[in-house]
């Protein structure tokens, strides 16, 4: 067992890269935890700085090929207790570098489907958001001056690791729009003001969809940026829509119009 | 004011409806705390037994009519801090009976949607489902062998209100089956080992849509009832769609079919 104090400096320093984004971004590291969220950032080409294993938990054995940079160090259930942000933890925690993707190098298919999620603040649905990206497969997700760290522990598990999966960058408003118009690409914004129902505006050609934050919106910016603002019909006494629902039945309208 | 003893008695049982299902079964109360979810609340017609107050917290005041028969409390903040089951209580706090709904007095429209979630156990994903379903105006939400209590009052939070818009009805799969079949409603299944997509069965008729467990689906039971299982198509490396917005995803599909 390579660690089993609580006072180890490292493990001291894992919970501070747990708690604390200023931290991550000061050393440019993220937490992975949970053998399946590892398993998909391995597969996803995300080569772990320190993989550690608390054998007393671990019921599953990670088999992937490791590039042979990464440390790998075992540790005692306290000790992993200690670091764990879940309930019940499965004995799987690696320290990443923090992916940097830039706007000008995300590839886009031919005809690329990109979500714009401004200001998302809660994990919860930044991770709903990514997952239904994921499945969706589209471009690229882009967090407008995010309220939320995409590298947020609960992102993470929120997401079920398809935060590795999907393309996604973290950009100003402004930046983004700049680049999409660069790109031809149509910007259509999701709103309760939208003028016409989303099933009604054509999806078919390179598309963005932009959608807000849950209590306001989308800011004037993208409103008026947009080139369409749709609705999704609302008929009932509350009339809010999680911003994860609004997200996906946008792009899942997209991909039926595309067939799927 | 009121109350302003943390010990007192009827402070000390309110805290227990709050954390216990089986109080609030054995005295068929529920608690409905925030200002937006009583007036929900009183607008489709509950009628609180008690109101709390906290004049200290409370910025708004509560207009609405109330039955007399209801009974109207002050409460200082600490007292009102220890009953809140919110980060940041806004002083405004219902104790209702709990609603009972028939599934046979289920009032239906003439061409219904109904909703089917089997199981579901995160009050965050019941909660969003039953946004969805209000949003939509399905005729009710038939929450089979649930795992979560629909009065829990994080699906209260969650729903924002919207669980005393809809028609929801806890109720044993069979029976919610057999009054299906009664009112002559097809059953479409979602799951990810569906023959054909979402999109292409036909929505129109009567209607009831079924999502099963985020983690194992809908049970044998479902699949093997339903008239058609469909899938959602899934592209990507994670491929797992949160259950809320499965069941969001597959009601829009119908209402658009239905020309929303």
């Amino acid at each position: 067992m390579d660690i089993t104090s609580l006072q180890n400096t490292r493990i001291k320093h894992i919970v501070k890269l747990r708690e604390d984004k200023r931290q991550r971004k000061k050393d440019g590291l993220i937490l992975v935890e949970g053998f399946d969220e590892l398993t998909l950032a391995l597969s996803c080409g995300f080569v772990p700085q320190t993989l550690l294993s608390a054998p007393e938990l671990a019921s599953q054995t990670l088999t992937f090929p490791f590039a042979e940079s990464s440390e790998s160090l075992t540790v005692s259930r306290g000790v992993f207790e200690k670091i764990s942000y879940r309930d019940n933890p499965d004995g799987w925690l690696g320290i990443f570098p923090m992916p940097s993707r830039e706007l000008e190098e995300l590839p886009l298919s031919e005809t690329p489907l990109v979500l714009i999620a401004e200001s998302v603040e809660k994990p919860g649905n930044l991770g709903a958001i990514l997952r239904t990206a994921d499945a969706a497969r589209v471009d690229a997700v882009l967090v407008c001056d995010p309220r939320v760290d995409v590298w947020n522990p609960n992102v993470i598990r929120a997401s079920r690791g398809a935060v590795f999966a999907v393309p996604v960058v973290e950009v100003e408003s402004l930046r983004a729009l700049n680049w999409l118009r660069s790109r031809k690409m149509r910007v259509v914004a999701a709103s309760p003001s939208g003028s016409v129902a989303y099933t009604s505006v054509d999806m078919k050609g390179p598309l963005a969809i932009a959608v807000g934050t849950e209590d306001e919106g989308l800011t004037e910016f993208w409103m008026s940026a947009a080139d369409a603002c749709v609705n999704i019909p609302m008929n009932g006494k509350v009339n809010s829509l999680n911003v994860s629902i609004a997200a996906a039945l946008m792009i899942y309208e997209a991909k039926r119009q595309r067939s799927l």
